[in-house]
């Protein structure tokens, strides 16, 4: 059964209800709409505050011990063996969602031999910004994975991933 | 004057210690052999484990929060807008030293205008890793910053940075 929460959680200025599958004291997890590799999803404080610096001491701890035990449930069901953590901090730093937000990516050996190595998972990341994907797009500079791979999900698909996400979660707080 | 430390401090076999500027309960932040960017710095869990996932709760937290304070001086001293944020979580996500470490990497709306976009940093930290580097080079994908920008810096160039830096958190903290 899906996750119930009792009122509207913000992604900006978006309600993502129906994209969480964690919720903490002060954050949540939530699947991703053009996820770079399967279980790429985000965890964010509720508070809705653009930078890192603007949360307090109880939120950074609880924000953090939920990305830890998110990127434990991903690589598991998602059978890797690492985990990209990225936090593109401010819009000079990539920020889209004017909302902070970590990027937990899990990661396999396999993916070194793929598309341009380890790290190009953070540059696959301008994808996720309007304005950086234009300025990417031009220059061209990088063999991008097809873009069929990148396209929105449904509201549908996104849901059956929370709801997943979250049955497995509770099995594993048990 | 340096910041005194009574015992060594390791990164992965490493002692880092006239490196260091900033020590907390379970962590430290210390200037970087081959920054990407100036004012790019890590931190890191004291105790020697390769896994974010291996860090007890008052480790993670910590952690962050020395993230988050790190963040905020170097973000202040060099001038900068944004910060990126990452952790390369395991092997397959890039990390080269086993030891957890975040990159603190300052970031300015005019690099949005440099070498390839603001997440280009990311696409740099492969530079990082050693059995990577290599991987990268053979692919010649992405266009990286001149290679006189990523010699190694002098250990007496390192210590003075942190000697600054440790200068400069101290105000901050009275």
């Amino acid at each position: 059964m899906p996750l119930k929460l009792s009122n509207p959680i913000h992604f900006g200025n978006f309600v993502v209800n129906s994209q969480i599958f964690y919720v903490s004291r002060h954050s949540f997890a939530f699947v991703n709409l053009k996820p770079l590799m399967p279980g790429h999803v985000l965890v964010s404080p509720i508070r809705v505050v653009p930078r890192l610096a603007d949360l307090s001491p109880p939120e950074v701890s609880d924000l953090f011990l939920a990305v830890q035990k998110v990127g434990r449930l991903v690589e598991r069901l998602y059978s890797a063996t690492a985990l990209n953590i990225a936090i593109q901090d401010g819009r000079a730093a990539g920020q889209s969602v004017p909302h902070v937000h970590a990027h937990v990516i899990p990661r396999k050996d396999a993916d070194l031999d793929s598309c341009g190595g380890s790290d190009a998972i953070y540059d696959m990341l301008d994808g996720e910004d309007g304005d950086l994907a234009k300025h990417q797009r031009e220059r061209q500079r990088f063999p991008k994975p097809d873009e069929t791979d990148r396209v929105a999900r449904s509201d549908d698909e996104m849901a059956k991933e929370a709801e997943w996400l979250h049955k497995e979660m509770s099995k594993t707080e048990e």
